[in-house]
């Protein structure tokens, strides 16, 4: 998936999504929040049920069109699941963190951590038509292996009953992204005591056949666990 | 950090916390759910702010003692931080998601990851007191890279007055997982496509020193890169 910022919305922030704390971590450019969301395989997202907060980690995927092209955010669930039907036109939170690292200060108060963060917030639409719930799953699929999808039956129409898809548009949004050493008082770099930074990253294992699968691991699936250790 | 079930509270979801979606999913050993905060780095805390939900990742750590025993989650921000300040008093849901693979099944509907993943409801206590807010810290430093807290100096009282300590019980939560590979369909099996799971981990790189430190890597921060690898 190629993603360039020039063809969509800035990234402007509104109040509900303004990096307010750490300014300097801000990020304003589209494509990054894009390849953000390439990379992350989980979401977290945040609905409001009866009076308290409920944050839930959910597969996601990302439709490059729709919301004046700045894209929409998909999620599924099944239908009987409490918080997709709190989320039926009500304000979502969607947050989306890669870790990419610790940083060992040389005081507590500057330990730190590497990371890429993107915050998303808007009214969740629940998708009624079939053909977009299809190819909301799909999109999916494909986010996890991709490729996958086309190589799969299509989904029953049980299964798409069964099966809840909402939409958020990814025109509210913001990301935050550190990628740096330790950020020391200058008493305590003089002290010359070692800090640096534990580089983190996810890696695939080779894929793993189920006992009843036959023949080679598709190409597709072996793709994608190469991709992920490259 | 050894934890054994037997000497805690049960883990016994509320309304707030049970399982309803997946309960062949749910975890209710306590020793469980503390094996998993321990081996996650980052936690996405939902807040109500104003109308509309808020979803942020950030450090954490545990104390095993606090509420009842059944232990104490800390997290911790710039006392200017607007989600920190809508925590006071406030019910927050606080979320620990580790990710172990994807599970590439033989129809869209049956695609899903391995995971564990726990979610805490509870009310939060803004964290008042010097010490307990000093030894938080330690906690949160120590979560990252085990035993450096000992090797620092002290915290200021200007560092510690600039930090907001928020303390969550680790009472009303609950923790899902799987640990699986793909559930199918009989006919989609009877086909004979593959099917099975592309494991995933998070590994470390070596540390790097960043420009103003001298000497050997830290014995506490080598231990911490060669552990997340093992």
């Amino acid at each position: 998936m190629t993603l360039t910022a020039d063809a969509r919305p800035p990234l402007e922030p509104t109040d509900r999504t303004r990096v307010t704390r750490g300014r300097n971590r801000a990020v304003a450019d589209r494509a990054r929040l894009m390849a953000l969301l390439d990379d992350a395989l989980v979401a977290h997202v945040g609905v409001v049920v009866g009076e308290h907060p409920v944050v839930l980690p959910t597969a996601f995927a990302v439709d490059p069109a729709g919301p004046d092209e700045g894209g929409t955010l998909y999620l599924h669930g099944s239908v009987a699941a409490r918080w997709l039907r709190a989320t039926r036109e009500a304000t979502v939170c969607v947050t989306v963190t890669e870790l990419d690292g610790l940083v060992a200060a040389r005081s507590a108060f500057h330990h730190s951590m590497n990371y890429r963060s993107a915050v998303v917030i808007g009214t969740a639409r629940l998708v009624e038509g079939e053909d977009e719930r299809q190819r909301a799953l799909d999109l999916i699929v494909d986010h996890m292996v991709p490729g996958r999808a086309a190589t799969l039956r299509a989904s029953t129409r049980k299964e798409l009953a069964a099966t809840a898809v909402v939409a958020v548009p990814l025109l509210e949004a913001s990301m935050k992204q550190r990628a740096e050493g330790p950020v020391d008082e200058p008493e305590d770099i003089a002290t010359g005591t070692w800090a640096g930074v534990i580089p983190l990253r996810r890696v695939a294992g080779p894929p793993l056949a189920d006992a009843d699968a036959t023949g080679a691991v598709p190409a597709d699936v072996r793709a994608r666990a190469e991709g992920l250790n490259g």
